[in-house]
């Protein structure tokens, strides 16, 4: 029997673990340059102990888009590696979905300087809100494809309510980002603390109750 | 029978790997971003051998903090890592505070370079404490949520003595640092020079005696 | 009998596991270092909304570089990680085979910075394409090396067409991109634009049809 | 029975993986900041191709350390390698000399551009030979230790021979090493030619010819 001919492209993107290696280590990266952001207060200028801490306080806008970029990158790295959890096979697709997706996430800590430069323009708050949006997605295209692909290990049974509960959670939060950005029209500061609010919520998950005897086995 | 609703909360977080490889991520770039810290001497000055030993030697605020940040980071990396050897399930709960102790890593490159550069300030060892204590309460928060929801894989037998040993050597080392901490009242090098005496201590246990036979096995 | 003696040549690089998370590593710093060139535009220049997006858009050499060298890593990594899909086994030369594909790899944020700071130069494109050329050196090296060796865990049956499918896809994609650089006699955003366009094809598979019967059981 | 004490520092640094893991994370992150020195030339002086090419050949002393350090990071990283490839335990102590291995890797970047950028000064050399020599002293720590406690999966027939390789390689490493900066007496490029000449030789392994059939079996 003659071997079947492959293509490169049957050969490609096979491996979960190595996706989830190299996402793990982007998101590594992502989240420590975030603090090249926060550039150390120089200079001559400083001679006291308040002058110091003046300058520190000088920091805050920066403190804040640091924090905020932190927990976005937070959020979908936990979605991320949800979601495989749960896959166990990929392919080149999913394996460059999953690039595109990084491709936003390297994005994050330019878009947080830009919004931390110049935070009183509204233009920042769209560049910054776009790359959310892109996050969002990518996380939902990686999702809806493997699922598509028949890459989800759980039974028909649990498949159901995990894919519902996914696509929920993806739809809510980019609806509230949206929201949140669109606040800019009134203000850009009640526009960053409405989406740190938002991303609090998420981080702590205040309306959780655990439901023990529910839970996934996996 | 009608499957159980999931929500997306008990989905996110349960990979025990990917918590651990993200921090060890993070830990990698933390560790070696420190050295951006110590800048080279530049310029037309430096003439001769001895200009440029003087140079070097100008580093030494910079290299003293180095190296008690990565003794820090080595640490925190050696506790946080040290938990998760006995810890084999994890929830969003956990996931989230892996994360928040990841943000008080990340920032550690931030709050060396603010003290390495006002160096003669009470206020930048105070920046530098809430950091070292803000590690200390995220991996107690880590080792004690753990260990309520039953993620520890001891036996009850060996969980006591094990949660009891993590427990006194946080406390321990947290009184140690605020005792370092405050030292800067008298002055900024002794506290230096007190905090690095006691992370010499922990990397090099020097009053510690193996005693094989009671070792954990795992 | 007398055990027989070992060279320190037989031990190093036996194992696949570490080439590879060290891989995932340079590449996943390599990803995330290319946003350092995206310097976000700063000074008192910038006074309205209208300011701002002119700088925004003054971006876009930059963007485009951004861009196509994320993608080239891509499809490096990509490559790389189908590799090794296939690779059981490891010996000092293949370890050496990848550090040197690493070293190129870690040149690329270099590269582009070059490419994207002198944009209208035929010589920064030649720069550029020379390292996208040896990285088609060194990764057609690891597969022939490997395959050389029986390191590749196929049967006989099945790596003829694997191979075969690696080393078209090395060799045209090579082709492709040399052709691109070329292009930079006539402009060099038609040689970028080219590139990108090839980058595209490989990332989105335009003409791949999946053969689900003959895929690649691994 | 009661249950014996624990302390502490019987439960750290015991996961031989973690160890593995952030060593790996801290050489991927060196390796690709090493590229941070690599300055691109920047100005308006720079009007045609032959400037640019001018601006290019200047970097000679920068490509050449980048190179040398690329060189050492891989040696080192591949003689680490080598050596946990053997071992499959770990306690706090072994925990600790790969940190502090670490230390001294993730110094590679600041000695490199310390070294490019005083390229015509002894002392340079000299910083930059005391952090190849103190890699040297740790990494040979971490396999005596290793040994002396038990920690090596290797049979007693075969671990002599395999202790004696890597006592042999090291020593033999450090001496050239020491060989190659002690030739900054006569002149700074003889010294980098020398070093760079020793790691090619530890790349390519110019006089190594395998011998199958007393490979390890591991």
């Amino acid at each position: 029997m003659k071997p079947p001919e492959k293509t490169y492209n049957q050969l490609a993107g096979q491996n979960v673990n190595r996706i989830e290696a190299v996402s793990d280590g982007v998101f590594a990266v992502a989240f420590t340059l975030l603090v090249l952001d926060l550039r150390v207060p120089m200079g001559e200028a400083i001679k006291t102990e308040q002058d110091l801490i003046a300058a520190f306080c000088n920091l805050t806008p920066k403190l804040l888009t640091y924090f905020m970029s932190f927990m976005t990158l937070g959020i979908f790295w936990t979605g991320h590696s949800a979601q495989f959890h749960f896959i166990d096979k990929s392919d080149r697709h999913l394996n460059w979905i999953s690039l595109f997706f990084l491709l936003f996430v390297s994005l994050v800590p330019f878009t947080t300087a830009f919004l931390s430069e110049h935070i009183a323009f509204k233009f920042s708050i769209l560049v910054y809100w776009a790359n959310i949006f892109a996050l969002g997605v990518m996380v939902w295209l990686n999702w809806w494809y493997a699922n598509k692909q028949g890459f989800v290990k759980l039974a028909a049974y649990e498949l159901k309510s995990v894919h519902k509960a996914i696509a929920n959670r993806i739809i809510v939060a980019q609806l509230l980002y949206a929201l949140g950005a669109l606040l800019c029209l009134i203000n850009n500061y009640l526009s960053i603390g409405f989406i740190i609010i938002v991303q609090l919520n998420y981080a702590f998950a205040f309306f959780y109750r655990r439901a023990p005897r529910t839970r996934v086995k996996t």
